[in-house]
């Protein structure tokens, strides 16, 4: 897309640090890292949302996590790392161009200090689980 | 392997409430849910984190984080969602069977509430690109 700030990436027209790049994948460093190594992986064509892209093509950057994580990991010495991904505005989403989050992290760095976990009232937990199976 | 919760779920010997499953995969409600319909994928066979686990199985998983997040987005009427993993407990790995987070989104729902970002110092961007895409 024109004005896709990851499309211009992609086409080389605006500049990126490129950790990997094949056909179909780009994996950069995020300019704003939450810690140093911080990546992005991403595909070359611009789909907005995960359920937007092709199932092949959600595979083919899967099938980077492990080789990246572990490149970035072993780079900056990180004892751990969190894959992250926001699909729409309400859930973080900022470039409306697919991409996942590699997260370098160390001990007692206080990146996603944790969430609050609640628990189901009786019966609510088997009557999602019901409501969600029928769409799949 | 004998101890692990994800495990005796995958065997059966644990309940759980399961919204999706093949001979690879489930995808089973988190009984502590961040909001409701928090969904977790993962494989039946024991990997702790994902650089153990084979790229063939992580792009199995990933093949089903399109259709299981949208038929946890329809069923709870959520607006976005997140994809997250933890590797490593300073990232916040609590049980050490690989599994993918699915939390669904909702304007103003206060979670995730955004990370702290930074930026890199002069020619510091360049080194972390060269010291990662060596390891490639």
């Amino acid at each position: 897309m024109e004005d896709c700030v990851f499309c211009k990436i992609a086409r080389g027209e605006f500049p990126s640090a490129r950790v990997y790049e094949d056909q179909k994948c780009l994996a950069i460093l995020d300019i704003n890292p939450v810690t140093p190594g911080h990546t992005l992986v991403m595909p070359r064509a611009h789909y907005a949302t995960l359920a937007e892209t092709p199932t092949e093509l959600v595979q083919a950057l899967a099938g980077l996590f492990g080789r990246v994580s572990e490149a970035v990991v072993k780079a900056v010495s990180a004892e751990g790392f969190n894959l992250f991904a926001a699909n729409g505005r309400c859930a973080g989403q900022v470039i409306d161009h697919l991409h996942f989050h590699i997260v370098p992290r160390h001990p007692n760095d206080g990146v996603f200090p944790g969430w609050t976990a609640s628990s189901y009232a009786e019966g609510e937990m088997e009557k999602l689980r019901a409501q969600i199976s029928r769409q799949l």
